[in-house]
């Protein structure tokens, strides 16, 4: 249904367990350079792909909230753990469209795999949580296999994407899964897809679907399927953190592939 | 002082970021089997080490006070992070003696170094901090090296202690470490010492400091020095976590070489 005439000058809210949500963001704001955006990375209490559902929904939970209260049109879940565990359990808290990545990378994969096997990489908390199974299920009759992968979101965020360690990294939790007879595999986490190169360098013939671009296109779509754009021009980003460590600059840099270009700011989530 | 005739039959508090101080708690067991104790993991807030100073001392003092609220007479704070960063900060907040890693580490490689340079292995915040190149230089005249190694917390907790992966990470941090000369090394997290055989089938002639180990000796020669020794036979320990995750059962074994012995509670720290 399109809504002829309004606009929506309200910022987008993206969050993240961290700064791999950076990823998506950078995607969104391809798409709509003209949106604001108010960023939360939970940096004080990353990562959550290796925590309990109960404190992943917690965490979550409060994240939504902080974005809330800034005034967002929008909310993108950047992060395959949040999106996997806690979402459903969350949205009626939450009074502005909220979407994850699990929805917009099943859908992606559904359509690109030829032989209908289809493999998922994520944090040990998605991998165990099914919902890719369950939603893909409900797209067709797929063969669906699957590995948790938690060394790769390290490997990611202290940049040693280019190591021999990642090399074997891939190879450990790879292996079984191309082993299957995939085709196709979804980057379950918004930080595999800095990965990516180094996949398709030692599996050439899969292709990698990457969940945070693609639940960026997603929401892009809806905004303008709804007439929620912003109509002023060169929106402005808000970054907020709740811990700024050691090396959050080489960090950010990596997911967003260059400087911030906005000012960070810590706040204090719990 | 010896304070003759003196028994002390309250517990030990041990506490780290996650679960890495089950190895410092497995050898004050081993030394102590007499003592009660109380563990605290801090599981849903770990890790510690890749975070900022101000939350690493935040959350170094609510461990440093749960701990407190159940009567112990005595804190080891079997955590690298910890140690180096918060336990000056938080110190007089604590009425019972507060125990570190760091000094009695720096005192074992000062009595194991042949040559004279030493080298440091620890999470990013540790070896930042510069804390063992104050003790050591206390010590004697040593030249000191150091390496930050973020990924071995994470292929340590995830068990991958016996693959290639762990073999190129322990060759990517520590070859610029062997190359300056170092004849003794300190695993400066209570993570590491789990990597020892590993490390040693690759660099033979290094001597390995492992600090958890050296905090416990310490700790026990202190409780014996002052007479507070528990005089009960058949110590008993009780496990606190602020979060169960998927992998906490891998996880506990890993560190406690076998099962923990003792009934798990999950706690809100926060």
């Amino acid at each position: 249904m399109m809504k002829a005439g309004l606009k929506d000058n309200r910022p987008i809210g993206v969050f993240d367990s961290g700064l791999g949500g950076l990823c998506a963001l950078k995607e969104l704001k391809k798409l709509l350079p003209n949106e604001h955006f108010v960023y939360f990375g939970d940096t004080g209490r990353t990562p959550y792909g290796t925590r309990s559902e109960e404190k992943i929904t917690e965490y979550a939970a409060s994240d939504v909230r902080f974005l809330q209260e800034h005034n967002v049109k929008a909310i993108l879940a950047a992060c395959g753990t949040v999106s996997a565990i806690a979402l459903e359990r969350i949205k009626d808290t939450c009074s502005v469209p909220l979407f994850g990545i699990i929805d917009s990378a099943s859908r992606s994969a559904s359509a690109a795999t030829k032989n209908g096997k289809i493999g998922v990489m994520g944090t040990g908390a998605t991998v165990k949580s099914g919902v890719f199974e369950t939603k893909l299920s409900a797209l067709g009759d797929y063969e669906v296999y699957k590995t948790a992968c938690p060394l790769l979101v390290p490997i990611v965020e202290n940049n040693l994407i280019d190591t021999e360690i990642a090399y074997h990294a891939i190879k450990h939790y790879m292996s079984p899964l191309v082993s299957t007879g995939v085709d196709t595999v979804i980057l379950g986490c918004t930080h595999f897809p800095l990965l990516s190169e180094k996949i398709s360098e030692i599996y050439p013939d899969l292709t990698l679907i990457n969940s945070g671009a693609e639940a960026a296109v997603s929401l892009a779509e809806y905004l303008m399927r709804e007439n929620m754009l912003c109509d002023e021009k060169n929106g402005l980003t808000e970054y907020f953190v709740s811990d700024v460590p050691n090396n959050f600059d080489t960090c950010a840099a990596v997911f967003m592939g260059g400087a911030l270009g906005g000012e960070i700011k810590k706040i204090d989530i719990e």
